[in-house]
């Protein structure tokens, strides 16, 4: 992952930690039919400023509208479309698997090669933590989906521009 | 953390993975004034179903109005207060900071105890992943602080009850 195709597109958002703020946002989205893949919002080190990585699509001409219309709104500190530059991202998923006593080994030995940990055991299932970008979280799920997923909860991603630069 | 304090509280949401849900329930939260610490929402494993983890704060009576609000939300599926429970609680934080020559040893040791992963690296900076409780996750931020943190980006929050059981 990283640099993205030419449709996924990830964008930071640094907003003023305002009640209305996410609604505001939510609501350009909804309102001009621009999709919203996944969603992030939590405080900096600046408690008076939130970060928001948003995952959208489309072509270059939506992510410019998408661009101007987001700093155009009240409380909006900044927009980057980190795609346009070389960048990390990471996804944080939680899983919760069936684990019946003959399948618990194989289980453990894909936890290990994703390098996740169990987090949680009953006598029938685990949930697990896996780290890693969308390629490696969906490769993971699928993998254990022949196992029967009962439960999954996706933080959806972060990102970073790779290098000394700050947003 | 996991079961949290009086005031805090984790939310998960199931939703119809379609446009504007995310806008309504921003916009319930803002309207009415209950208050968003963090939010995160991505698709689950079955496409058409989405899930947001919300944590929030009030008093009993203040989480029943959020509840029931939710509840009667279009497109909402089931809502869960996780800290009425046991729950399993993570969260993701990509961290930047300053690391000259003469630092670069002592960053490294905290973020092996940590269990972290630098994972990009420039000559005057690291940028580290670490996956937490928001207790681990604040000691870490802290601890990185005087070096100089340059950027971060927090998932937020995401949660699952304890044992077998499934949302």
């Amino acid at each position: 992952m990283g640099g993205g195709n030419h449709t996924t597109h990830t964008i930071s958002v640094l907003v003023e930690n305002k009640p209305g703020v996410l609604a505001r946002v939510a609501g350009l989205f909804s309102g001009r039919g621009f999709n919203i893949e996944s969603l992030t919002v939590a405080e900096t080190d600046d408690p008076t400023v939130s970060r928001m990585t948003i995952v959208t699509s489309g072509d270059a001409k939506i992510m410019e509208q998408i661009n101007k219309h987001l700093n155009r709104l009240i409380d909006v500190i900044k927009v980057v479309d980190l795609s346009t530059e070389k960048f990390v991202d990471r996804e944080l998923v939680l899983l919760k698997v069936k684990a019946d006593a003959e399948q618990k080994a194989e289980i453990m030995r894909l936890v290990d090669i994703f390098r996740g940990s169990i987090v949680d055991v009953s006598p029938r299932s685990y949930t697990i933590e896996v780290t890693g970008d969308e390629d490696k979280i969906v490769a993971f799920i699928d993998l254990m989906r022949p196992f029967g997923i009962l439960e999954i909860a996706r933080t959806g991603r972060i990102a970073m521009a790779r290098g000394h630069k700050a947003l």
